[in-house]
């Protein structure tokens, strides 16, 4: 999916919520388990539910992956299901991926060449550490996105990514700087934590244009009014994630309605946001 | 494994040879396409010719997953066969993981807990860039090891890990120092490249203890006695590890012969050089 279309599902649905797939077989509803594959009949539940209030969705890699085989099954069957609405929603691997230029190039076949891998999201989250050969592998394929990750939600962002350089830069704003050069705001986004809202006015200041994907509201404690004021801008430029929140708001029967009702939520709030920012 | 069997290993085989398990599809030899799954057989083979001159076996995530659920079972089926060699050789995930806590749990259980995924690696590699709580995870599981990127063996390192902050520390020595603090030598390694030979007298510095994997010998062009000569400790404390100039030394029906004379040609070279360091 290009910006262009992106832009306008974002307008369409009056939202700019991502739905994070982090499903743990641990949590899922235990009424599931009839399923032939619980996780991906949770995800197929919750996608029916959240469809017409969320413009991404974005399956975090690692609780499949734990899962080995059968999880990489759950995945597939997954993404499989979301191929039916490939107009009406943007698709995140989140994966923090990251080699040396040759080993780039495998993971971006085994998340974008659906030849190859059966896989075809329109992105995937990588990690910058190793610099520009890591990351322009992924930036080869057409219509596809690679979103960098630049400040994140969790505690351990403190340790390296907000350390200043003798010019009073932190790690982030030279990750933002110079990754910027690598790619466009046609085909490059980045992780910003919604912890850290305050710190969104910095990044807009240096990437006004890209489009950021913004973890860490709801379970992590982030604002979505805070991350609107500082993150929106003219095109929206803001895909803001709820994981947890959404997708185990009960562990009943009724995990899908009331999941439904979280993202309704978000949407409304969205809606009124963008609006407020005459996007829409 | 743990440190000590990793020590006596290396001091039996007198080799600190990893071999990497880059085990591209489009460059196995055209006449192993006879097997069902011509990337295990390679890989068989490989390991079977390598075994007593290489202490451990490093796959390539990447080169598995760009072939979606295929490379997935060449890869179990591969973790299946280094079972029977369990004390024989030290196995690396090379995965690049690391991402909040929560998730890195779960892909500490996608190579360390065999009961959920079927794999059950001795160590799998992480990137820094989201700090402690992105890598302590991996931490907990005992006799497992992390080996975090430290400084690579790419042209991008030098885009952000040789950045220097205001008392002139570069990043990759930040995280050398920071993280040491999050593990012991018993648990935590770094990767180092073999390309900046010069740089490991640096490194030992500030980790005089912890092994090293030192990827880039061979076609990435690093010398092995150089990094003998800046990385060997008292108990070794290197994995240097080889892909591309082994498994593709030939791509005949003498590959196997010809990647364990290659094998055989630096285990050779390593004798030397343990012996010349008296690690043996």
């Amino acid at each position: 999916m290009n910006r262009q279309n992106l832009i306008q599902l974002i307008k369409k649905k009056q939202s700019f919520l991502c739905v994070g797939l982090d499903s743990d077989i641990d949590k899922i509803p235990a009424h599931l388990n009839y399923a032939e594959d619980p996780v991906f009949e949770f995800n197929r539940q919750i996608i029916d539910a959240t469809l017409n209030y969320a413009v991404a969705y974005k399956p975090n890699l690692a609780f499949y992956e734990s899962r080995g085989m059968e999880g990489f099954k759950s995945l597939h069957r997954t993404m499989e299901y979301l191929e039916k609405f490939t107009d009406q929603c943007f698709t995140i691997a989140d994966a923090k991926r990251g080699d040396i230029g040759n080993t780039s190039t495998q993971y971006a076949r085994a998340f974008f060449d659906k030849k190859n891998s059966g896989f075809d999201f329109d992105a995937v989250t990588v990690a910058p550490y190793m610099g520009e050969d890591s990351i322009s592998p992924f930036l080869k394929f057409e219509n596809k996105w690679v979103i960098v990750l630049a400040l994140t939600s969790n505690k351990g962002a403190n340790d390296f990514q907000i350390r200043e350089d003798k010019n009073n830069q932190t790690l982030f704003e030279q990750v933002l700087r110079t990754s910027a050069q690598w790619g466009t705001p046609q085909n490059l986004m980045y992780v910003i934590g919604a912890t850290r809202a305050e710190m969104l006015g910095k990044v807009r200041e240096i990437v006004p244009d890209h489009f950021l994907l913004v973890p860490g509201v709801g379970a992590q404690g982030g604002s979505l009014s805070e991350v609107a004021e500082f993150g929106l801008n003219a095109d929206c430029g803001l895909l803001v994630n709820a994981s947890r929140s959404i997708l185990f708001s009960s562990d009943g029967k009724d995990f899908a309605g009331r999941a439904a009702a979280e993202a309704q939520k978000m949407q409304n709030e969205m809606a009124g946001l963008l609006s407020l920012r005459g996007v829409i």
